[in-house]
């Protein structure tokens, strides 16, 4: 559905930029911004979409004198027939009031559905990656493609790259988690689910953004090129040389000292030399304003937006326009017209591959027909089981006994659909209590509680919450947090524990002597090292989307069996973060989990690709065959894996790969392959599992891929700690 | 005291290597260890110092035929005749059983003091920095300079030049705490005072042990070139280039995948080339069995340790031994004889240039006379004095009010004498509570409970100590840590509160409504959050030494007005860390202490420079004034200081420097000068701190030093985040 680049392309990119003014040119690396309305509405008196549609107007006239390149945010309770009608009246104003006639580039958020009212509502990305299943988040990311495309929308400003390796940072459940390999086939998969469709990605925040410093939101980076390459880097480049990817978005932090968004280093000789991405290359918002004011990287306005242009940012994302000041640069020769003119030319290219100039518009009927639609719902609904993660179950208290006959629900996420951050206003899905009561039926008493809120003082609702649970055979408590509440962009955190009264609500209710199971809704690790030992089970539901949950119910009450894993590392304390997986060995001692557990420094709650299953299953005949490949050498890797319970269910079967010889100090173990395979009671499957030579190589001093002479351990199991182990060798 | 380097020294090194085996070269880079005398005193009855004498013997018969480099590990409890006379007795050994007769190196270590009994204690290095005065340390350098050549010791494993940057790191202590300038200065100091004495320092650990992922010890960090040389080369760069320093210690950990102890980059590039370094390289503690079996860098013994010996590393600090492994290397010729000769060279040279040659014997009489001296007793009681942080003061509770008639004095480090790691045994000093009944004088009751242990479960002394402080006036309370129970080497942790049942007994002791002043020894920063509100003052004393009782004791009374500032930032949760006042400016909001005190990712409990006093100081005339010198510029920075109080006291004067335009994101502001003044009631003195070009300098994209045109403010005050603040242009 995109045209492929051609020189039939590049001459019409070429015609149409000459005959370009200086402002049009300019405008065209610009995007206006829906948002503004706040003022509109006091000066007017308006309210609701009468706002919208008066900013929309302003938009229009704006940009009449000189079209504009982009447009951007999209209120996300916005009323689907508005939206489309907007959009087309827009694009219409571009084609015929504006002196060339460009077509709009309209771009929104869409990170796990496109975030505007009435569109289908996926799990959160960080619960995508607890499926590990990257066949199933394409499948998504087409569904999420088609909405967009009808809805005339072309550019999702999405998927989520940065890796989830700083659990105090806000924006972990906008991430596929801790491990490059995971978020990069998760990446691959969204990208090329969306863009099959016709509308662009903008994998985003590149690069680093989350991590260092505390998990504090745009710090400078003190990363090493290595470090960047070996992990950060990762998943951006699955995004561009694997998937296509066609749009980039820029981060707030700097890089060893230059802002991200004026860094020549990684946007043009990693991204566009390197890589060979080809499309546009877009700010986070307001960013070029602050390569001026927080990076202090330029005097004036006009020289941070000159600065970010040359270093190969296409686009400004503004809340403050520091692009137009481009016109003034250009004017006063401290900018050619040569570096203006090539990020002109991607954009056009782009509006030109999206076929914009052909047809640019919405489809409102045709988003009536697709948006939310029963299949999409469907898909909805198996991601949410699929993402769903038990992380305890002592007992074997889940799934709930048939024969319980009073339960009591109790806890601030219990009877709401916490979705996470970038969603649509008013998904409409059943909240956990609504469906745990459909799927128990009537025979089974449910008694509700909400106990606490999920953040401030209130204790008042304690007192209620322990009297049902006094009633009944067992509590389920349903905590965690919500977007804009707990976490979400800018809450970043120095504490992981549960917010609020979430903990003595837990430890009252404990009191009882009644069985416990928490589940948590939240968009990252929890830390529970206070109450865990208090509880029977923990299931981790993430924001779980439009079906989470009935997802959740279905789980409770056994209908489905749990198969999430987790994608981030649990720490037992904050002041563990950053704990991932993939350390490099200490040079002395220690390491995740290699310590006696008593000690808190390196042992985490739950380990990455942890997650408990109402089955058992065990691994046998795991074997490791070096063969040559036409890249020089691959192994292959074979495992039989049993499902040893009464119950079928699904494994994500994991390996994981440690190079036991070698100049550079290798990560302890990384993830480099998986398969998420459905097993019958007592049935077995042989797994086959292929390690390239990419996934056997390191960087050498040189930071070029090499696989070394030595010994390599392969582990084979259900998580990062368990497994079968065997070891091979390759000599060259 | 030590020789300059000479072509006549050079001749000397040359003919004697002349005439070495292979094997008698090899052992010249090897140390032999005391403290592997659990067995000899198993297979021989022995107990303490016999067993300690038959080492020594067996070291002596071990080295007899290719003698030795070094000897290292005195035990800290040694009798000090004793001491001499092994060290006389293998030096004897050496010279007159050996076929060359090369005297030893004889090291030990001495942090704060040589670490052996009888010889002086003095404040901790975390305390030291406290201090600010550079001076004071080359004084006490220079004490424990003459101790230590006195004892027959002629190089010292210290000082530690780690930045205390990660406050979860065990050995934060051992640190001059987080900023590179400061540590710079009491580094320099500190090894211009021990080397004029003809002993050589060992600064380490070379480089980056204490930072990255989550404060763990020896991880492999993944920090760019540049940062290491913003800001942690640069203590290290004024050791080797400013005071000469002629040892270097490696550390545990690797730099971007290379172990420090086989990087060629630190160990050659760096230190030697760029720098200059003339002396010896020196690993940790088996930091080359590491290389071998942690960061698996070699295959084998011999490769781990020729990969070493070629990257720089001079000498082998074993636990077991790999240095011995170049005689294979060598003769399978997989090291060339060049190499070798380099390290062995390096080694003969310091040991002329020490005069070892001459008389490598210690002294005994001398070091009687001098050991812990009341000269030297003086001087550590001075630096405890000035190195005591007062961080909490309300209603003036301190000092306290000479009508007080009943003292409630509790707590696990209330009577003891805490003095951090790397001590002498049994130092000799009042315990806090002995002191402060000295002080007060018999008129005053001072009733003495321990309420609980460091560490552990054990509540049952709470009820005592609530009981004495219902029959006072006025409670202190004796907080903390000890090396080796809550923190020191090994000891990094994942929460800083207090340990064990601390935070109860202040609670309980809180509960009865009686004023509470808590005085906390521990080596790093505590997290209070629970309970300072509860208490009106708190008194930070770090681990101050022999002389430490008594300055407390000085302190509280208000014999002595305090004067110590914080060197480290003390955060308000774990979660924060690490948090240094020196951050990058973030790329979109925040900072720290930028944002709302409510807000828990930015505000420290107390900031970088933090400390108060019994009286009051005010800033006044602030003038920047730049000026040309022979570094192309330099500025002159004058202010007025005024005690405003009734009390005399000392003042930290602080310089904080921000670049306000820079293509490289700069630290929001860096310590570039400060001055301890005093000034009696009502005086004012005016202050001059000269910013010279490197410190004006930012490092630019080549890593070189460059001073850019521009806007610069200097803020001058108390503390990092309180002063007059000036800003000034230059242009070039």
């Amino acid at each position: 559905m995109i045209i492929p680049q051609s020189e039939s392309i590049e001459k019409k990119v070429n015609d149409l930029l000459a005959k370009m003014t200086l402002e049009e040119k300019v405008y065209q690396l610009n995007m206006m911004c829906f948002g503004a309305g706040k003022n509109i509405a006091e000066n007017a008196g308006l309210s609701g979409m009468d706002i919208f549609k008066k900013e929309g107007a302003k938009i229009a006239s704006d940009f009449e004198a000189n079209s504009v390149g982009s447009i951007a945010r999209l209120p996300s309770d916005l009323d689907m027939q508005i939206g489309v009608d907007m959009i087309n009246m827009l694009q219409k104003h571009a084609k015929e009031k504006t002196r060339l006639g460009v077509p709009l580039m309209v771009t929104n958020a869409g990170l796990h559905g496109l975030a505007v009212k009435g569109m289908s509502c996926f799990p959160q990305s960080i619960a995508m990656a607890a499926t590990f299943n990257p066949a199933l988040m394409e499948e998504i990311a087409n569904a999420i493609g088609k909405e967009t495309h009808s809805y005339g929308v072309r550019q999702l400003l999405t998927p989520v790259l940065d890796l989830g390796r700083e659990p105090r940072h806000g924006r972990v459940e906008e991430t596929f988690g801790e491990d490059p390999y995971l978020a990069s086939r998760m990446g691959v998969a969204f990208i090329r689910g969306v863009q099959s469709n016709g509308v662009i990605c903008t994998p985003k925040h590149f690069l680093a953004n989350y991590v260092g410093d505390g998990g504090r939101e745009g710090v400078n980076v003190t990363i090493s090129e290595r470090e960047l390459r070996e992990t950060h880097l990762v998943p951006y480049e699955a995004a561009v040389k694997e998937a296509g990817a066609l749009g980039i978005m820029t981060a707030y932090n700097a890089i060893n000292g230059v802002a991200c968004t004026a860094n020549p280093w990684l946007l043009t000789d990693v991204l566009r030399k390197e890589w060979g991405f080809q499309g546009i290359v877009v700010s986070d918002a307001s960013s070029v304003n602050y390569v001026h004011l927080r990076h202090k990287h330029a005097a004036t306005k006009g020289e941070a937006a000159a600065l970010c242009l040359k270093a190969g940012l296409d686009v400004d994302l503004p809340r403050v326009n520091y692009y137009k000041e481009l016109i003034g640069e250009v004017k006063e020769g401290c900018l050619s017209t040569e570096v203006l003119d090539e990020s002109v030319r991607r954009m056009l290219r782009l509006k030109f591959r999206l076929g914009l100039f052909e047809n640019a518009y919405g489809d409102l009927k045709e988003t009536e027909r697709i948006a939310d639609a029963p299949d999409h719902r469907k898909l909805a609904l198996t991601a949410a089981r699929q993402s769903i993660v038990l992380l305890k179950n002592n007992e074997s208290v889940l799934p709930l006994n048939s024969n319980l006959k009073k339960i009591a629900v109790i806890g601030p996420n219990a009877d709401k659909l916490s979705v996470g951050g970038y969603s649509a206003a008013d998904v409409k899905g059943n909240t956990p209590l609504t469906a745990l009561k459909n799927y128990l039926g009537k025979e089974v008493v449910v008694k509700y509680a909400k106990g606490c809120g999920l953040v401030g003082e209130d204790t008042s609702g304690i007192d209620e919450a322990v009297k049902i649970a006094n009633e009944s055979d067992i509590c389920v408590l349903f905590m965690g947090g919500a977007y804009g509440v707990t976490g979400g962009e800018g809450s970043e955190r120095a504490t992981l524990e549960l917010m609020g009264q979430q903990e003595l609500l837990i430890e009252k209710v404990t009191e009882t002597g009644k069985p416990v199971v928490v589940v948590l809704l939240d968009g990252r690790p929890v830390v529970m090292n206070r109450w865990i030992k208090k509880v029977k089970g923990v299931v981790m539901a993430f924001y779980p989307g439009e079906e989470g949950g009935n997802a959740i119910a279905e789980v409770l009450t056994g209908k489905c069996n749990p198969s999430g894993k987790l994608p981030i590392t649990f720490p037992m304390f904050t002041g563990q973060a950053p704990l991932t997986y993939d350390y490099r060995p200490y040079g002395r001692e220690g390491g995740y989990a290699e310590l006696p557990a008593n000690d808190d420094r390196y042992i985490p709650q739950f380990p990455f690709g942890f997650g408990l299953s109402y089955t058992t299953f065990s691994y046998s005949n795991l074997k490791c065959t070096p063969e040559k490949s036409k890249d020089g050498v691959r192994v292959k890797v074979k495992v039989d894996v049993t499902n040893t319970g009464a119950l079928g269910g699904d494994e994500v079967v994991q390996l994981y790969l440690s190079n036991n010889l070698c100049r550079i100090t290798q990560p302890n173990q990384r993830l480099k392959g998986f398969s998420r395979i459905h097993l019958e009671s007592k049935e077995t499957k042989s797994v086959e599992l292929i390690l390239e030579a990419k996934d056997l190589s390191f960087l050498n001093e040189e930071l070029k891929p090499e696989v070394g002479s030595g010994s390599y351990s392969v582990k084979v199991g259900s998580d990062c700690l368990h497994g079968l182990t065997e070891t091979f060798k390759l000599t060259f």
